[in-house]
């Protein structure tokens, strides 16, 4: 897949902060497919410090949680044998975000995130990733998610 | 208390984006102490979205993530029967964030955290945290952080 999957999100399901197209304000977070992970990079802004120098925890949290739900989809699109964005959905909720911090982030190089499906449970998946800049391991992300009810997509399309 | 543990947080770690009073980009988040808890009240603004009335899981994490770091700090500085702000300094950092997302959470009407300390480990302390909206548990935050090491604290008011 050469698009990122969140380009491949619904237009009522993509204003999201963290990874909506359609969030003129937002991240704009991209996963995209690198060999059998799923990957994400993030320049972050100068403003995303926590202290001079380094990005504060809640970016962080931010670019795990929406590219663990991004990687959920893209495989969940991949195991069905399905292109991403065809009916029905396979979009994911968060149940549950686990991140540890293990150094201070740097915040003027690139950060590149790597994630996969480590466990599947009927509708609920994790996500495991670990969160890299200039290839120290800076983060460790577990993300529960959870597949959305079709019920909420139908809600979103009819606004 | 009757100001917020981030207004005594000296100048050049006053930079956060979730917490700083000198980032003015940032969120801004505020920490009182309330009865023997800490609390943090939050107005999303209408783009901090994940569908559609409802605020995206990464805004959640930040809120609980610098709330939880400013409650450390207050408890501390009470548990030393000191006024906050008062040298040395009693500042922490995340070692890990989880969150337990129970609920979508509203957009349109304040938020409220209310935490405290679960637990203290050495340098290291427990933060239990409880997020409403109107009254309506959403989120469950658990944040373990950890005493800022003073030579930290040292490089980052040498500049």
């Amino acid at each position: 897949m050469s698009s990122a999957i969140q380009d491949s999100y619904s237009d009522e399901a993509s204003v999201c902060y963290g990874c909506g197209r359609l969030n003129e304000r937002g991240l704009q977070i991209k996963s995209y497919w690198e060999g059998d992970e799923v990957v994400c990079r993030f320049q972050p802004e100068s403003y995303h410090t926590a202290v001079a120098g380094y990005i504060y925890g809640g970016l962080i949290a931010s670019l795990i949680d929406c590219h663990s739900t991004g990687t959920a989809s893209a495989a969940a699109y991949n195991e069905a044998g399905r292109e991403p964005g065809t009916e029905p959905r396979l979009r994911f909720v968060t149940a549950s975000l686990h991140v540890d911090y293990l150094r201070p982030t740097p915040i003027n190089k690139p950060i590149l995130i790597r994630a996969s499906v480590s466990e599947v449970d009927g509708r609920r998946a994790t996500v495991s990733s670990e969160l890299y800049v200039s290839e120290v391991l800076c983060a460790r992300g577990t993300v529960v998610v959870s597949r959305m009810p079709e019920k909420w997509l139908q809600i979103l399309r009819s606004g």
